[in-house]
């Protein structure tokens, strides 16, 4: 028998921590307002050996000014810091280990910094907790991951310390909640310290510090494909899609991976699609970045409705302009909270189409080379088979009827599938295989020690492999057999596709698992890039009225 | 080829309609403040025929003087309102589609209302959308279920506007951000309107009215549930759960279902399972509502974190003083965010476990009933595998590993599966089989014309069951015909159980596929309610030292 005994103990040590906290850092601050000379001792103050701190790290907006600061703090006083951010973009993210500040890493996307991350994981600079899907990660933020301290950055800030994220929302909303309402503390740099916000997006009450950074932060366009470099090739797969995917399963709602392999499809919507007499039957609502390939789509009536992640260099005047399509606050700016686009990417969305680098033999794909740690962002939330998900659309249900092994799925009963598409290149410029064996991923484990293979996206999950050779219906394939059939009929002349037994594939043609693009009824000497609504970035800004502004680099006029 | 043609075209209707239902809507406002009397001319003011109006609805609070009000519109100026919320309780709910107000309906939970929902769909009342889970309800919020205007509930505004949700935070950011991103509406009734409000939640910026009540909000406490009712065979299947499933995984980071199967568990985990060993070994971290039952493993020293979908009715008090467990805000009261907490739910709980009614031969299992369209709330979107997850912990390595039929799935990779367990009384003392060879939920689709059958939990996801009779491991069943017969060794006296075959039976409990109490090590005449840490009402307030006040109707003292 157990005795009742009501409890004697201080349950309330994180608050009584914070309040010191804020104690020793209320020195460097008017208010709420901290002078960015002061930012170093201002982390110095609040941050103690071990603390899980957020720095915001996202997919493209940074706090990039309060990185580098972190990185000035002294080790002797602050050190063994374990950093929860969705990105590593720069290379402050990684310096702050190397300077014996920070320890340990969960993370989700390393785009340019995953080289340098393997590295230091296998030489012991930095030890990996795990790679996480965008979600996931702010997930945990609230569970076991909870931010002690989080560095965030933001538009404006008014002089109370409320908060205007403007066009690039991102996970700052995610990222502050957490932290805020687990007794954390929340420190802002901002662009500008401002008299009156256009609109409020953050209250004074869930933030403690804020500094007007000495230089905005930085925003990179990592959303902006130019038209003139699809290749024919990728008209062609993109053509294939359109027929064999978009149309067969009247896909309405839906994401798009970044790539050439995606924004052909977004510029042949107009053309190709509309003389098919689509518009209206596909594409109308989008989980999407304002992609500037998308702007012809938008213009001819394609696309009805847009909810971004975050935003796009460039895009702002155009997003303003086009209010009825784009999530718009009441300040006339967009509202992108990357949390909630990843919930609609995983629940809202019938399809998830994107570009991958290699496939293995079972279907399984991932973007990992063998020695960069790059993680997948939010790919593996998009990617996946929506198992909760209980709304029912055309496509969706489409989909799962046609999944061959259902009974061992779920016996007699029902239940629709996300369509998953992954779009490849059989054997890439430089020469590449994107059909393999095994996966770079098996090698990454072991290169970089982690816990499980990096694999972007199961075969399970798979529904289809369109490459330039044709599409594969993976789900509707019986078993494991069937499907690496499947694959190696659309693996062209690779160690996979070499094992193709052609009266198989005949099989597999009658049975509709494999699609030529003379069973879509698609003529590939029609795949040109006649067919681009717009073949380069004048193009875009032309179809804007002149509203898209696109970043020096893109210009060439 | 197609001409680039920049637009004429009006892009900004919404906002342009918007400015003029607030034009109409100012007649009965000063600033943003409504007087309650002048309620219904706001909204016949604002509303238009055919809008998505999303009212407040959620698990436990509701927007019930609001949804009383819109059923006095006058129905020829509104009508064929097409109503989006997760919840719906109150008969008002329904009476608005009676009135000929509203016409078209999509939802996640209709708990007492959901008889007489079935009725209305078939005789044509209501236009049924989809049943969602909670997650995929606010996902299409921001992409095609968009609200026009929302009607929404809180504890108090200042006369600026502001907002402060206070422990039950629920929707109301989901609905807010989304309503008002899109252009959108936000009426607010609040309890009180005051000078200071002890923290800003939403603000004035994204509120258009707000109204004081002239009665505080409904809130109902779902999750409690009496320690008296718990019979010694819920403590039988509470101590097979622990020993079989929560110990044998290491299961630390869960979300319980209501009920009193899962109250069993939380009540002797400080007795049982404390006697184990297994303190900080399980059940560390919490995605859970403030069950009262979980107050005597607070204190003693089991739960680690707990985050809340919403909170409970008499447990403010024990919430505030149990600071360092919950997740509280700056003004001491906790934040409950459902959007967060389902998908940390889905994303970071290595566990669902919950009780339900019925479970098929297959495995599928659900709480539907043959003419009740009840919904299942966020119950598919926890008790389902999270294909998207990739971080590794012992919990979901383990149950990955030992799927059986992973080369079909995804050939010679790896990777973890949550573990998703339905805990069930093989026949309920009114006679009523769980086990049964179809669902209810097949005619239910059928009486009420569904799109598909209402299915809480797929086969395909569900790992574990838990009857009286013993633990079936589906997830290493090798194939669809094991899984049956793993099913019908814990089906007891069932339709499903009378097909046993003891020789198969023995040769599952050889490998582990099924475990009965002694081959866990569990003796069912230790089954008491000796074990429970709390017997009554009464000794959960003595464990709080008199801080939880449980509503009258749970009093018997």
């Amino acid at each position: 028998m157990l005795e009742i005994k009501p409890s004697t103990k201080n349950w309330n040590t994180r608050g009584e921590d914070t309040a010191a906290r804020l104690k020793d850092g209320s020195a460097y601050a008017k208010g709420k307002i901290v002078a960015a000379e002061d930012t170093v001792k201002l982390l110095e103050a609040v941050l103690r050996p071990g603390d899980k701190v957020n720095i915001e790290g996202d997919n493209q907006k940074q706090a990039d000014f309060l990185a580098k600061q972190l990185c000035e703090v002294d080790p002797t006083k602050v050190h063994d810091l374990h950093m929860i951010q969705s990105t590593l973009s720069i290379p402050e993210h990684l310096d702050v280990f190397e300077k014996g500040i920070a320890h340990k890493l969960d993370f989700a996307y390393a785009g340019s910094q995953g080289k340098r991350l393997a590295q230091m994981v296998q030489n012991g600079g930095v030890e990996l907790g795990a790679i996480h899907t965008y979600l996931e990660m702010y997930s945990r933020y609230f569970i076991d991951l909870v931010p002690r301290v989080s560095l965030v950055t933001a538009d404006a800030a008014d002089a109370e310390g409320n908060i205007y994220t403007g066009f690039s929302t991102e996970d700052t909303p995610a990222i502050v909640e957490a932290t805020k309402f687990n007794q954390g503390i929340v420190i802002f740099q901002v662009n500008k310290i401002v008299d009156k916000l256009p609109r409020v997006d953050i209250p004074a009450d869930w933030v403690d510090y804020v500094i007007e950074s000495p230089t905005p932060y930085m925003l990179n366009p990592l959303f902006t494909r130019d038209p003139a470099k699809i290749t024919n090739e990728r008209i062609l797969k993109a053509m294939m899609a359109i027929k064999g995917i978009y149309a067969e399963y009247g896909v309405k709602v839906l994401n798009h991976g970044v790539g050439f392999d995606t924004a052909a499809v977004e510029l042949i919507l107009p053309t190709f699609a509309e003389n098919l007499g689509l518009r209206g039957k596909i594409c109308t609502h989008w989980v999407l970045n304002p992609h500037p390939t998308l702007i012809p789509a938008i213009e001819t009536g394609w696309a009805q409705a847009i909810y971004s992640f975050g935003s796009e260099v460039g895009m702002e005047e155009y997003i303003k302009a086009r209010s009825d399509i784009f999530a718009i606050g009441p300040d006339g700016t967009m509202r992108s909270n990357r949390a909630f686009a990843q919930a609609a990417g995983h629940y809202a969305a019938d399809m998830f189409i994107g570009s991958t680098m290699q496939i293995d033999r079972f279907g399984n794909s991932s973007t990992a080379t063998k020695n960069n740690v790059a993680g997948f962002g939010g790919a593996p939330n998009m990617g996946c088979d929506a198992k909760g998900r209980r709304h029912v659309t055309e496509a969706w249900k489409k989909a799962g009827e046609e999944v061959a092994n259902r009974y061992e799925l779920m016996g007699d009963r029902n239940r629709g599938k996300k369509l998953v598409v992954q779009m490849i290149t059989t054997v890439s410029e430089k020469g590449f295989p994107g059909f393999v064996e095994q996966l770079d991923a098996v090698a990454l484990q072991k290169n970089a020690n982690l816990d499980l293979e990096p694999i972007m996206i199961y075969s399970d999950d798979l529904t289809h492999i369109v490459s330039e050779v044709g599409i594969a219906y993976l789900h509707k394939c019986h078993n494991m057999e069937e499907r690496m059939n499947a694959i190696r009929a659309v693996a062209g002349k690779t160690e996979v596709g070499k094992l193709e037994d052609p009266e198989i594939t005949k099989k597999l043609r009658k049975e509709g698992i494999v699609k030529l693009p003379e069973d879509l009824g698609v003529n590939p000497a029609e795949a040109t890039r006649d067919l681009l609504a717009a073949k380069n970035m004048k193009d875009l800004v032309d179809w804007s009225g002149g509203l898209y502004d696109p970043p020096a680099k893109f210009r060439n006029w």
